[in-house]
């Protein structure tokens, strides 16, 4: 068993620590989020911080590093009020990871990539046409984390488009049907396959399953 | 393909739309919180929204329910100002989905279950025996989400253990080495299995895998 304190975490390398850090808290969602500049120009950039923030009103949400460099995610939805967040699987996983390329501000990661922008019900911001499951959010809040500068960005959920195959009677949404992908850390991606599914859990009854009777 | 609008989501039954907006964003980080009140008793609760805040200082994050009922994680690292992050694995998934079972404050969540506490380097919080990935936080902060009353809590990372045979020369923890588990939804635990982890990505060069020189 190794360990780090954080005397030790402090004497890393910055790519070590960075690679560490990100990695050790556990498998991330791995998603698309894609936005439109006022100028008519898209950018598409992968995220592995999307969390549930409620369901009713529907909210996610996901952490954005400091507005210290160019953010062209940010600029475009806080002008536009809008962005879609697109569900990386297996066979995108290549074009999704080369989203985090650095192109600038005038390039589109649509034109860079084998992945193609669509609109839907006309909502502002494009949807990736190759993701499976596509969230249509509307901007709604920030907060700046003051230990570092990070934000949480807050979006309310209007649109969500899935396979009928995907979803169970009771809502729940079968991702390993898609093939969709997980993240290790920046840069390692996983394919999940569903192991179990448990009732709602109740003091001193024994935990079952119900992947059947879904 | 099926298609909910916002106005659709709002018709559909709270446990419905409770099951589509938590599982159609992703997978999630799968972990369990520990914490022990002043009163010396212990509480594990499971988690699907822990978070990377930042590697430099190295800090975490998860989004915590409203205060409106009881929350005991909450009280106790507010007391004591410690907790720890446990990764589930395959085969402690069932104990770790019954700790969401809503015991009385006086019961400790280790004794419902076949999970030992286990205590670390003087650490005031318990750690997971079993979990093969502990991490030792320091409570830091808590952000208000004021469009529902959930709260954003940042944690300091204090002590991380983990085996050396999931740790790359890089830093990088390849986490399906050791079973981790990804949750879908509330409920649903998945898991992953390794396909690929990509070079630094450069703008107009072919993504390089390098999973062979990490």
């Amino acid at each position: 068993m190794l360990h780090f304190s954080n005397t030790d975490l402090d004497q890393l390398t910055s790519r070590y620590r960075a690679n560490l850090i990100n990695s050790c808290t556990g498998y991330k969602s791995s998603n698309l989020l894609a936005t439109k500049s006022k100028e008519g120009i898209c950018n598409l950039a992968i995220f592995n911080s999307i969390v549930h923030i409620g369901s009713n009103p529907a909210m996610l949400g996901f952490i954005l590093r400091p507005l210290t460099v160019r953010r062209d995610s940010y600029s475009n939805f806080k002008t536009s009020g809008y962005f879609t967040v697109n569900q990386v699987h297996k066979t995108i996983v290549e074009d999704a990871h080369h989203t985090s390329a650095k192109y600038e501000k005038n390039v589109s990661e649509f034109s860079k990539t084998k992945l193609t922008e669509v609109y839907l019900d006309d909502f502002q911001a494009p949807y990736v046409a190759e993701s499976h499951i596509k969230i249509g959010c509307c901007y709604l809040n920030e907060y700046e984390i003051e230990e570092n500068g990070c934000l949480l960005i807050i979006g309310a959920i209007e649109h969500i488009y899935l396979p009928e195959a995907t979803i169970h009677k009771d809502g729940w949404v079968q991702l390993d049907k898609v093939g969709t992908i997980t993240s290790i850390g920046l840069d390692g991606y996983a394919l999940p396959h569903l192991i179990n599914r448990f009732a709602y859990a109740k003091p001193d009854e024994k935990t079952k399953s119900f992947l059947d009777g879904a």
